[in-house]
């Protein structure tokens, strides 16, 4: 019901609508009326209230609640079902505890904040309260673990193509699945899988985006490094029209993968590229090598060509451009 | 204190020991004696009692306890804790839940008796209760999940190695997994793992062996398919004996496999291999494959020289041998 009464705000925006309008159109009393709006305003709507002539939105908060999200998304799998916090450890850990608890493909798991937000390699993702989009998608595609790497490119052009489409900035993808603008880190990917040996049972993509920083506040061994998208709009950009891009977008490309249409994703990613035919240095727990990155093979490896004309398949591993 | 008493009682088998002798070596009162000797009975282990002679063993039941484990194990890795239920879902479900909470390396999950008890490829694994070993190890291991294929192979040969040694049955590995005698199938594994794309988080490796079935009992679509070890051994085997020599033999191979040693385990694998050079029937999620089984390469996968002398190497699926 508080959801109705939000669409009949906005559906008059940014004139008033009369409390007895309200009460007529939807059956509810003038009390329940009013406090419907003191629910709302304590979500965080502005809305004034004039004596004679009714109520009217003035703000929408910068909030990615779940009735916003849902009237801005397209997706066909993605967003089916959305789980909300405030603030969570980690968007990853909740979401692998509800898929292991059985939750639907699609299930999106979305927080302001997350205190223990997890990157690659064991590392710790910043993710300030509202700073961000911090958020993880359920998927359970037929596919063998040795296809997953494929499923994480697929997501990294997502996130690129959602990022271009929103903030016009050129987003470039770094291998596997950083996404870089000015070559400084704007988003990351943490893909994480449940499985059998030769059977996915779920994967969760984790998702973590930089889009109004506070930059004040962030720490400072991540100045050089890391990057906000409003650094570069020098505009603060919508979270929630940003969130629904990447959503949208997945579900396009994750129902193209799961049709076979691989091929076509990959060379998007490739397009997108900042790696490919550039040196940069690769960093794996037992080995560090050097070389031009020379291609992407059919399954997602990078293949380096190292000085000596050699290649070298690399399957995991920190990259860094020279 | 229960474990206490016992350990005297099993000090002085067959023979009987005192109340007060009892009383006094572990410094509790006869009352107190009175009760753990109560709580032993309850826990199934027949003692007699003999008014002004003492207790003493009569049998040790036909249970999975920790305590009784933990005397055979020589283990340095797996065992470390030691998760009994007398009934469970599944413990590969339990493993993981668990697993998930952070649990360490080398915890195992037993259970008398699974309800749920799962197969590859989303199959029922009949687990009735006391009638074979129904359990799930909890390893950390520093791989890719490429890798994992591997400690399938090295979780087969420990199995049949431990059949081998505790039954004297020429116990067989049908690729990749499946422990055989005599063409039916005696164990199985179902390894599950929680990974990021280039790290594995944890792995469960589920074993279920059939060890003393009642055949009165076991659903008419097993038979022909399964057998029970004692089927062949025409006596009863020791459940919890052929447990510890399970686990002892793993942690052996794992700390090889861990230390690099993938080649000797695989060879091992190959010598009791049913699978290699013979005619084998491939069936997986979307083909049918016929042709000899060549080969088992470095990375576990199995090579097929189909009719026309043209190799294909199997990632996954059922082999039947023709």
């Amino acid at each position: 019901m508080k959801t109705k009464v939000l669409s009949l705000l906005k559906k008059n925006y940014p004139d008033y609508v009369s409390g007895e309008e309200i009460s007529r159109q939807l059956g509810i009393s003038r009390t329940a009326v009013w406090k419907h709006m003191r629910k709302l305003k304590e979500s965080g709507y502005e809305i004034e209230a004039r004596s004679k002539v009714g109520y009217r939105l003035i703000q929408t908060p910068d909030r990615l609640y779940e009735h916003e999200l849902t009237a801005l998304l397209k997706a066909s799998v993605l967003g089916k079902k959305i789980v909300y916090r405030e603030t969570v450890g980690s968007t990853n850990e909740l979401a692998k505890e509800l898929a292991q608890k059985g939750a639907q493909q699609g299930t999106v798991v979305i927080a302001e904040e997350q205190t223990g937000g997890k990157g690659r390699m064991g590392r710790i993702w910043y993710s300030p309260a509202g700073q961000g989009l911090w958020f993880s998608v359920i998927l359970r595609p037929r596919i063998s673990p040795v296809d997953a790497t494929k499923l994480t490119l697929v997501c990294a052009v997502a996130v690129a193509n959602a990022v271009r489409e929103i903030t016009g900035l050129a987003a470039g993808i770094k291998w596997p699945n950083d996404i870089l603008i000015d070559n400084r880190k704007a988003a990351g990917i943490l893909t994480e899988m449940s499985a059998e040996i030769d059977k996915v049972n779920y994967m969760v993509l984790g998702i973590g985006i930089n889009v109004n920083f506070n930059s004040k506040t962030v720490p400072a061994d991540m100045a050089g490094i890391a990057m906000s998208l409003d650094e570069q709009t020098n505009t603060k950009i919508s979270r929630i029209d940003l969130l629904a891009a990447v959503l949208n977008n997945l579900d396009m490309l994750y129902q193209d993968f799961t049709q076979g249409k691989f091929a076509a994703i990959l060379s998007a990613w490739k397009e997108m590229s900042v790696t490919l035919n550039r040196w940069v240095k690769v960093v794996s727990p037992n080995t560090v090598d050097e070389g031009i990155a020379f291609d992407i093979d059919d399954e997602g490896i990078l293949i380096l060509m190292k000085k000596d004309g050699s290649m070298k398949r690399i399957l995991s591993g920190d990259v860094s451009l020279r």
